[in-house]
């Protein structure tokens, strides 16, 4: 029924278009839905005190690669060259279809634990991946991959069409929480401008939208440069991909004409500070943006270069790029939350359903437990948020008013089953060491 | 008696001279000190079952003022200058010795569940803190505050020399783990010369060594010029505080020569760069001090500039700064754990008891669980430690061979009463906000 009352709330960081907090606030929520907030008498449904609890929608990651959560670590002390050199014998040993949810699974759990509930999730074997990460209960983003040579999936060019023009059919066999639908070549450096060209064309067909990596690094616009004459942002408006609302992994180096060119669009950007600075991609100034108005979500990439899925640590790093590139007095914690949940809606094509509290958006929520000390005294809530909460403190989590996290504990994983699994699947990766 | 034995340890990393991570190990404690490491039959001692663990030595924060915990997020989107006067205000109006204690209870109650065991500790009413610190359970290095005005602590000069004529005896009452004697003049835009070469004078006196705020911002380091024609730390030279062992906090921004200075004078530095990176002061160049032999060990500065007292955050943040500033392949991972135990420990001269897991040292010893999703797999238990693990993976933490945290609980402090007594504090900012 997904029918329940969140009673007492201490605060609701509701990121409504006021940015409300609320103290003392009950949640009324019937159907999966937001039904009521502080109505005069609530209903009687099942009842959640969070009279110790801070509410707030669930943290949305805009970028990552949730099957690479089997790398974690995997690859250290490396620029992006040997990064990929490792990363890519690892993929190649182990990533076939049941690795990847295998991954998935793991990465699934990880982000519900840590109080994400959706993630843009560009990776191999999208069907699997999906099911896996629906079946953990994340509201989970996948499309099919494209890119000009076989790759591990083993696909040629015409397989992915075809497999791209049955995606809209699966996606819709696989269910779970909504999500909209989209494809993911991988970059403008994988994907020739013809086959870019071709995926615009299949997403314009199925109404989709498009995630890909963009300006990630200084030397990927160089190549696109020598390559195209034009940077990644003037390949994809020239290729149609532009026409449909997309999604950059990243854009590190975007120029003012292609931060132009991207709202003009519709284009949004995954913003990964972690990711980047580990990789020594450059920052990506969240400021300038947002002061322009180029939608941008927060993202973590994947674990074989964050390490973790932690959202926490990424507002945080967000907030010191902003005083780093800027000044601490223009770093605006209510933008830094609104970049975790309700810009990150925006740049998937979701803040029509959540991303914020307000009656009618979908019940993505989670609920942080007020009592560790390093939540003690309370001045500002929002930088309680962004400064020192974390993901240890993400007690209980919903995703369209299921519950899917229960005080710290998955719902839907045998977590010693999962990782017994995992143990066993590692001992392919032991050679490459 | 504080004998103990860790048990099937899954990993040990020792930080010893070789950075030596042990597999299945067994740590025998006697007298609150590191016996043995893997004896071929353990006594019968009280067991701890660390076969799911990883044993690491306590982490060591070498720059923090634990009782302003208490005005977490208090100043929020503010220049240094906007920080002062909110946080000055704040100080002003509540920060009694009491109240000092009670924040510094906050401090240390938080930093042992987040897996520091020792903290170099700067604030008013040193007793008190350092009192309260110590029940609490912490290694807490304290010392009397110097500067020219008369203070939020009322005391004039003569006052302040006569307390430090005292302290040594004061620090040998109040007991608790083992800490070498401090004074610690706040900075050189505080103190006179003259008053810094007193300070000096009582320093040698009693065998102290100094703790101080060095060039953490390029306008500290421009009045310096102004003022005195020097850096700051050629003033400290030339007032003879560098004749014995000096911790700087911060040290950003450290010339060339400072630097020289500084080694040749056995000082070190408190790496700040989550505080660093908040308050907009810049970035030290740690892997330049590394790679010169300026012993620098990490910190997290007080919580009204970093917002909490997390040592992982400042370990990632860190690492992070190293890659930004140099390459990502230029981020040693043994570095930077060094850095969060012996070089910390070194920095407060503390290295021949604690920061490394070797015979003879004493038992501050931290348990991580690794049972976490997030924690899972395991390809690099560095990067593990680095970039992965955080405060809420410590679940068991000893000082000296003393149990302070049991399965992620303070066994010394009553939390809930601590938070009734911080709650009634904190209705006297009221006012203020």
């Amino acid at each position: 029924m997904n029918n329940f009352v969140i009673k007492n709330a201490k605060y609701v960081v509701t990121v409504d278009s006021q940015n409300k907090v609320l103290s003392n606030a009950t949640i009324v929520i019937e159907d999966g839905k937001i039904s009521a907030i502080n109505p005069t008498s609530a209903p009687n449904y099942e009842v959640f005190d969070a009279s110790n609890h801070l509410i707030a929608p669930g943290l949305i990651n805009t970028h990552t690669h949730l099957a690479m959560t089997l790398l974690r670590g995997w690859a250290e002390g490396v620029n992006l060259d040997g990064f990929l050199e490792r990363v890519w014998a690892a993929e190649g040993a182990i990533m076939d279809g049941e690795t990847s949810a295998l991954g998935t699974e793991l990465g699934a759990g990880e982000a519900l634990l840590s109080g994400t509930t959706t993630t843009l999730d560009m990776y191999l074997n999208p069907a699997q991946t999906h099911k896996a990460a629906v079946q953990v209960g994340l509201r989970h983003i996948a499309g099919p991959i494209f890119f000009d040579f076989p790759g591990l999936d083993g696909l040629e060019w015409q397989e992915r069409i075809a497999f791209g023009e049955k995606w809209p059919v699966i996606h819709q066999e696989i269910g779970g929480p909504f999500t909209p639908l989209f494809y993911m070549p991988h970059s403008v450096y994988t994907d020739s401008e013809e086959h870019l060209t071709e995926v615009a064309t299949l997403a314009k067909k199925h109404g989709a939208r498009v995630h890909l990596h963009v300006s990630e690094t200084l030397a990927e616009n160089n190549q696109s440069q020598a390559m195209h004459k034009r940077t990644p942002t003037e390949v994809l408006r020239d290729t149609g991909i532009l026409d449909v609302p997309t999604t950059y992994g990243h854009g590190v180096h975007l120029s003012d004409s292609d931060i132009d060119i991207s709202i003009k669009a519709g284009a949004s950007v995954g913003h990964c500070p972690g990711s980047n600075l580990k990789l020594g991609s450059g920052i990506a100034d969240l400021k300038k943006y947002q002061d322009l108005g180029l939608v941008t979500g927060l993202g973590t990439d994947g674990c074989s270069s964050s390490n973790d899925l932690d959202m926490w640590s990424v507002m945080r790093m967000a907030a010191h790029m902003v005083a780093l590139k800027h000044s601490p007095a223009d770093v605006d914690l209510v933008r830094i939350v609104r970049a975790a949940t309700i810009d990150g809606a925006k740049a998937v094509g979701l803040s029509d359903r959540i991303g914020s509290i307000e009656i009618g958006k979908e019940a993505d929520l989670i609920a942080i437990d007020l009592s560790a000390l390093h939540l003690t005294p309370i001045h500002n809530v929002l930088a309680l948020l962004v400064f020192a909460a974390g993901r240890s403190d993400v007690s209980d989590v919903w995703v369209a008013g299921k519950r899917v996290v229960n005080s710290k504990e998955l719902v839907n994983v045998d977590v010693k089953d999962l990782k017994n699994r995992i143990d066993e699947r590692m001992k392919a990766l032991e050679d490459l060491k």
